[in-house]
């Protein structure tokens, strides 16, 4: 996985330094993220240079850049990590309390009354505390970002994440649980067992195949919405990819068929939500062999790269692996999801170049466009689960919030989320008014 | 338990008109607990009247005042309710997000640099997030304040206004967490299985003598503080008050027979802190055998109510029982502290004017001017567990911050809650560095 780290370079003003710079970096075979002038006096400027460094930074780029005239490295920003320092979110108080008539009626004793009231009726949790506005945002730590298995500890600066957007996006409290577990039936023991405290589960990066067994253990145990971000909150941001992209071409996706490469949580909730929704076929493929009974069982066929590239009209990849697909495989006017972040299995300008129809990958393509809203509207209809229905809602939602040139919206577009919100409640209402209760 | 009700009594400025609606509620054996004119006009007064009910409210008594002339009940108060309206607490971000740039620092890919960090070196995960400032607030709904076994939904409002507490008295994020789960080893179970994304652990209104396994428990297994509020920060407000109390009668301490009646989670936790500071010796009594050999291990001796009120120094009752102590049995100078709320064993008054030399209840000397201070300061030395130590100095300190006319300070007395999280904070770093880790 490619890391950003943010050097300070000054240069001289003549022309041709900045240039000298990024000749330097291009020849370390770095790619430049962003490039940002932060101070400029009437002889020098300071450059906030953005770098996609592997995990550990080359140190002898810094001498290189130092070495150049008139030039040098004034420090690595720590931009990402002020902003992280003391942590990104905190629990606050709603209520004031500057006097001992708040205190009395906060605390004891006229807690005492609101705790009888939902005792007699538990519905009433929902209107005098935030169990209704909560939701718990659990991992184990094995499956970080593309990081892979750096435990839950390391994990926490992304659900802290997770929960400052679900806040900023939605108004959510998010929650993050760290659990040190990774045997599927123990995890899903312990976020049964604190359950009763949220009004909704949202389970983060747990790798696969962990991760459906515990979905599938809570789904069937819990009252109250469960979901597996990376596999469906993904699926939702697809499948709203795909809407706009068929509509783009003139073609209806059920009349499609879908190539899948990849078959880990993220391909495996994309295809579920796929064959749900309705495709012509759904073939798939993976290097872990374990996969296919799982995906076979959703209804989708065992295929091939080489089988998908020549027959599928829209390719999915999801695998982890840069560059696996030879753009000379991409077929005439197929669709073209590669969505491994941050480099994709095939970079869209390279699948139009050489016949996509359309292409994206996991930057545009990306779930945070879809978990705030859906669990905001789950929450709001009280719904007991996650349903199709409701996935389904989602990205009809998101495809018609999209800008024109866009398959999904932009992730702070709060327009969108808060509409994803509204179809995503009135998708629960109309299941529960159907009796359709079913688990996606 | 009294649970208070408000009613809105509307009376006819004429004289006598309130002393008839006070006469009413005298009649039925209630108790006021406020008095307050919310709106007047040319005519009329609207009171704002705060009865101490049992659960049910007796309905009859409204019919009762209505029927006095001149006067009309015009509905109860929800403001206790409407306080408690969407809940108490949230979980908000502390960082912005309003451009794209903030979203790949505080998300992808800006995040992964800090996961990576915290892999590497897991103390910074105290810089990188808000794990040093975050306190699960646990509880299996088993001992809700004096409501007994509720349930762990309906004592939810209980957990929130701990929170909330928290957040206003030590700026410290504390998040309910509901275990429905009365087995003590498996809730010690999920307790240590979610512990890794916390601070600190607050284990709250869990009965006795499932409180005593699942703390021990925990401090066995956790390597951060773990503390029964009921049982131990309740302990340090008494000792602070008995700090205060013995000095205002001129004795010591440690000279003192402590007699305690009730030996459930405050009795237990209270006599464990005395007999390590040291007192000659402690009696206790029960209703229930079971307590007789955890007493006795701390070195405790078995005694009776009678034997007590006769021969103690101190007596603290912890029984739940409102008025168990017959006024005739206080011994002149005697201090007694009967700490059973919202209805004392004995009433302070009636234990003065019986000859004890210093006497108080529970709605002063309450562990709501201990437990924002305990955490804050043993999460800002990062202790790995409390100690006698730190208990002793909250105590110590909370008896110097008290006014002189009082036995510990007033509950919303910010300045005392520094000093106690100060005085704790030190207490910390010395037991470290004296290399005493002892449990409390």
């Amino acid at each position: 996985m490619k890391i950003p780290e943010i050097l300070l370079v000054e240069t001289e003003h003549k022309p041709g330094s900045l240039a000298r710079v990024l000749q330097v970096v291009g020849e370390s075979g770095l790619l430049i993220e962003n490039l940002n002038a932060v101070r400029r006096d009437q002889h020098r400027t300071v450059w906030e240079l953005t770098l996609e460094f592997d995990e550990a930074v080359d140190t002898t780029l810094i001498d290189r850049i130092d070495g150049l005239p008139g030039t040098r490295v004034i420090g690595k920003s720590d931009r990402v990590f002020d902003r992280h320092r003391g942590g990104k979110i905190e629990m606050v108080a709603k209520v004031p309390l500057t006097s001992v008539q708040q205190l009395r009626d906060i605390y004891t004793p006229g807690v005492a009354r609101v705790c009888l009231s939902i005792r007699d009726d538990p519905r009433l949790a929902r209107e005098y505390t935030n169990i209704g506005n909560t939701v718990a945002v659990v991992t184990n730590g094995t499956a970080i970002l593309g990081l892979g298995n750096i435990g839950p500890l390391a994990g926490l600066p992304v659900m802290e994440g997770k929960a400052a957007l679900f806040w900023h996006l939605a108004g959510i409290s998010g929650v993050p649980i760290l659990i040190d577990e990774t045997d599927p039936a123990r995890l899903a023991e312990v976020v049964a067992a604190i359950a009763p405290g949220f009004g909704a589960i949202q389970l983060e990066d747990i790798a696969a195949p962990a991760c459906f067994e515990v979905e599938d253990d809570l789904r069937r145990r819990l009252d109250r919405p469960v979901l597996h971000d990376d596999q469906h909150a993904t699926a939702v941001v697809t499948l709203a990819a795909l809407f706009k992209a068929t509509r783009q071409i003139g073609r209806e996706l059920g009349e499609c068929v879908v190539g899948q490469i990849g078959l880990g949580a993220a391909g495996m909730g994309i295809a579920q939500l796929l064959l749900r929704k309705g495709v012509r076929e759904s073939l798939g493929t993976d290097v872990d062999e374990r996969a296919y009974a799982r995906f076979e069982s959703l209804g989708g066929r065992r295929s091939t790269l080489e089988e998908i590239m020549r027959t599928a009209d829209i390719v999915i990849a999801t695998t982890g692996r840069r560059g696996l697909i030879p753009p000379t495989a991409v077929r005439a006017g197929q669709i073209v999801l590669a969505l491994t972040n941050p480099d994709p299995e095939i970079e869209p300008v390279v699948a139009i170049a050489h016949g996509a129809a359309v292409a994206a990958d996991g930057k545009s393509v990306n779930n945070v466009s879809v978990f705030p809203g859906l669990f905001r509207g789950a929450l709001d209809a009280r719904a007991p689960r996650f349903t199709a229905a409701m996935l389904i809602a989602a990205a009809e939602t998101l495809a018609a919030e999209a800008p024109e040139d866009q398959l999904v919206p932009d992730p702070l577009d709060r327009e969108a989320h808060l509409a994803v919100a509204e179809a995503v409640r009135r998708a629960a209402e109309e299941a529960v008014l159907a009796g359709d209760a079913m688990p996606a």
